[in-house]
């Protein structure tokens, strides 16, 4: 799934814990949370670690600030998603999705790899995951509900469950041509069950 | 995916190296790579932690030797899915991953929550879980094949996607349901296919 601020090289010229939060998300990304320290976070935000427990007490509070973010920005980039039936919509968002088959193969999805290594977790952060999960299945069920399909949020929750799947074999097999084609087939798909109404 | 060495409770009065790496794969599926330490191991494994050295010099060779182990299991049980038809032996394999749901909302899928974390590094086990997402989609693609399907290798991948992505969304719900209901999805797409023939 995209996140544009993972993908964002030098941290943008903002606030220091904006610029906190959006190197929590990128680091995490790239190298998961537990291989991600504080400090890695405060070098790459450019700000003195000293400063960092102004902001957030643990790292558990910069990690749920990053789940945070990632909720905001799933959030503005679903409302964002422009067609004119929801076919065309749903397309939208596979397309979204396939345009960072690059990254994906790198990192994998920066909220897929985040959900797994929270679900292994049994702590407070465990359940954070859910909401990011979340958003996505209940967008694509009103699309798949305004297509007048009963069965939508079985629908939307093997949509997003392809996309995360093929997310993981992306990034194990280190080919977004694997996404890429995975994209055309969910677009049939799509087509297909609008065929059906 | 399944694996019942990671389903078994206490681990079976066999070899030292053997209980290692059946404690080793259960552990790692429970709590990640990097939460499960060596001397967790031996202890799982009844194993003083002086003798673990004598088998495996490092984690990341015992790391390497549950790799190997899955992947000795994934075999085993895709060699010995039965089925009259292709058709029937994907709907075997369907049945098969989702008689793990219970295991897949708790912990997920043992060798896709694996692939995940160690797609994180850059090290020697990096690329190790390649062979574990090639085994079930060199699986499938052979049944897509006995179909007549040209697109048998994308529907392969296409099916392998679909599982590894609901195994990670019913272990970020807890709801093994999810899955079932993806299994139920997943058996009238296959008869879909088989029709079409």
């Amino acid at each position: 799934m995209t996140n544009s601020v993972a993908q964002q090289g030098p941290i943008a010229a903002t606030g220091k814990r904006d610029r906190l939060v959006a190197s929590a998300v990128a680091l995490i990304h790239q190298q998961g949370v537990q291989d991600t320290s504080l400090a890695d976070i405060a070098q790459t935000a450019e700000v003195p670690l000293g400063n960092v427990y102004y902001y957030f007490k643990t790292k558990d509070d910069l990690v749920a600030a990053a789940i945070d973010a990632h909720a905001q920005e799933l959030r503005a980039t679903l409302g964002s998603l422009r067609g004119r039936t929801p076919a065309a919509r749903l397309k939208a968002f596979v397309q979204m999705v396939c345009s960072n088959s690059e990254l994906a193969a790198r990192y994998g999805c920066p909220i897929g790899t985040l959900c797994s290594e929270l679900d292994k977790r049994d702590d407070d952060l465990a359940g954070r995951g859910v909401q990011l999960m979340e958003l996505p299945i209940d967008w694509a069920q009103e699309q798949f509900r305004a297509m007048g399909r009963r069965d939508a949020r079985e629908l939307a929750t093997a949509l997003v469950a392809s996309y995360q799947g093929i997310s993981l074999l992306t990034n194990t097999f280190r080919d977004p041509e694997l996404m890429r084609r995975e994209a055309r087939r969910l677009e049939r798909w799509i087509d297909g069950l609008a065929r059906e109404q």
